[in-house]
């Protein structure tokens, strides 16, 4: 039963695909149907901009599609619940995201997808290819490369740079909690929040949430527990002592969860039973945002006592959902020419997703990405 | 007078790009307004398209956009005649070819400008996002480094390469010889052409007419003749002496146009004279295509003799242009799932090309790029 939706969709989704033939296209803001528009827009008269910008390469973006368009970049490693499946894999994704930049926020998207898979040679690529367009979504790299990736590509490039997995999500989940936050009479700098998967999304999330709130914040991966009494963690788990475990607990899941107030999870199908649920705090915060199949469902969670119940998915109520963000973040970025998207700008986003809920309820914390109302109070803060 | 035409032209472009902010952009094949539809384009629907895809590589063009798409690629080495003038100033050109792509032969084409400048660069960026397109039209990079990186990229790549200078040139321009041939009672295999411009396009127009049919060729750069007597020649040069200079000639430009039935000019403007057109063959033919000012002006070359006078531009009788052959060979290359561009292709679209004038004269020995039959005819025997 809690397959037959995503099977549903699978074989609408591939028999649409294949009829479409692709998702976007290019299309022509005039028509050169006579050799004066010819000599306008391609030779001779073109060379007349191409030395101007030349000259003056900041202003390529008034004399260009430079100005409204963004790469959306995989290199497939990481794609959706699927793992490591490829360049060829993402596209049809990368293409989707790309669909989802024009219909929401009017951007023209490129879905670009990598041959190469190595930090250094992803940063190469990108950085090649880097004039071409006003802005970089990455999307879809695994953790840890990604976490180098976006931070030399940020250091290196005067155009935004954001790794939406990490941040997009980051983004939605603290709009989410502030709202459930309302709705259980929570401070989140009170709260004890347990983030289980500390790969892209968890480290984005934990992070961003540490700089709102700074609650008590406990990371979980595979292993247990991420504490300081781990061996051979990761630098980039290790980065994480910084931002949790102010306690220092160490040992499984069960044990982060006693008297939780927060349950975040980006890990895998099942994590979560009632039997665990059962061991937090009174009226609990569940984001259960494991995709298509949560950590928990919600008509078990609810059964087991939780206040407010997040997932990823469309078909449940509060949907955590990075299609919230991605497109105002950019709309802005690019609208305001903000080159960099910075913490100050990803709470400001969160706090304005969070907005336009005015009073937030069990069943709605987080506004539909089909709010019309998204892309203008994300983007108005991006500056 | 000369340039009045290019200047007049200079402000339109400017202020045209400005007011328009980019000549292309994305738009999509259906409208994403629902749940439903978002389940089926983007997740979780398109998980069930990337693992398909993953799995089938080949079968990604029947649900991506890959089986329309083609990237047009420069470093901004060689932008039209402006020389280096980096990625910035390339955009707009390459905006522009895109535009073509899409107006003449319904590609949607991205224009991708690189960062990077040597070979063995530009070699990695491109095959580093060559999953994201059916075809790469590789534009505007400088010689030598342009036939290193099209030869490698053929050679490492399973998609259409083709860069554009060199082959779309000698396509057209062998097109525009077969008629002017038969204008003026010549078989091409009993011509003396003199080649002035040993670089992409020269180069490549060399390699065809020899092919097509192997007449006495001599090249000239602006040392003088390319003879075996020259010291220091680049390789690429050097391998020219395999195509031209049947007589071991040596010497300038004068002395290469003795007797010559056929200038083709790839190089500046003024360079051709009524003195020198008087040493050639009655009845010559001159190509004089440097852009935007010709090597000789057609009214100057008529009244030294010329029988067919052809250029680069639109506002003068038989414009020799790459847009008349590069949207039906990527549109062939596409529709037919042909993986690589080969010589008996180029030789087929250039007679493709000279068969649309059923009855050459001396002012119409080409098609304009506004024959409506252009891509049909082309794309048909690209396969």
């Amino acid at each position: 039963m809690v397959y037959n939706i995503y099977m549903d969709y699978a074989e609408k989704s591939l028999a649409k695909h294949k009829l479409l033939k692709g998702k976007i296209s290019v299309s022509l803001r005039d028509t050169p149907d006579t050799k004066e528009k010819l000599s306008i827009y391609y030779t001779p008269g073109v060379a007349a901009v191409s030395t101007y910008v030349a000259e003056h390469p900041d202003e390529t973006r008034d004399y260009t599609w430079l100005n409204n368009n963004v790469a959306v970049i995989s290199d497939g490693s990481a794609v959706l619940g699927l793992g490591n499946i490829g360049p060829y894999g993402a596209l049809p994704v990368m293409e989707g995201k790309s669909m989802l930049f024009k219909h929401f926020a009017g951007i023209d998207a490129v879905p670009i997808v990598l041959n190469v898979h190595t930090a250094d040679e992803i940063v190469s690529a990108v950085k090649a290819i880097a004039p071409s367009f006003g802005g970089i979504n990455l999307e879809d790299i695994a953790a840890p490369i990604c976490f180098e990736v976006e931070e030399r590509l940020i250091a290196d490039l005067d155009i935004p740079v954001m790794h939406d997995d990490q941040h997009g999500t980051a983004i939605v989940v603290l709009a989410g909690l502030i709202n459930a936050a309302k709705v259980t009479g929570r401070k989140l700098q009170d709260c004890h929040v347990v983030v289980v998967g500390a790969g892209a999304a968890g480290t984005a999330i934990i992070k961003l949430l540490h700089l709102y709130a700074n609650p008590n914040i406990v990371a979980v991966d595979s292993v247990g527990i991420i504490s300081r009494s781990r061996d051979n963690l990761h630098p980039e788990k290790k980065k994480l002592h910084k931002y949790t475990n102010k306690t220092n607990l160490s040992g499984a899941l069960e044990d982060a969860l006693v008297n939780a107030d927060i349950f975040i999870g980006v890990s895998q199908p099942g994590l979560l039973t009632p039997r665990l649920i059962k061991l937090m705090a009174k009226d609990p915060i569940v984001f259960a945002m494991a995709n298509p199949i949560p950590e928990i469902m919600p008509e078990e969670a609810n059964k087991a006592g939780v206040a407010v119940m997040a997932t990823g998915r469309s078909d449940f109520p509060n949907q955590i959902n990075n299609a919230l963000a991605f497109p105002g973040i950019f709309r802005g970025a690019l609208d305001n020419k903000v080159n960099e998207i910075n913490d100050a700008h990803k709470i400001a986003a969160a706090e304005a997703i969070a907005s336009l809920i005015e009073n937030p309820t069990t069943d709605e914390i987080i506004p539909s990405v089909m709010d019309s109302r998204l892309v203008d109070v994300i983007s108005d803060v991006i500056r």
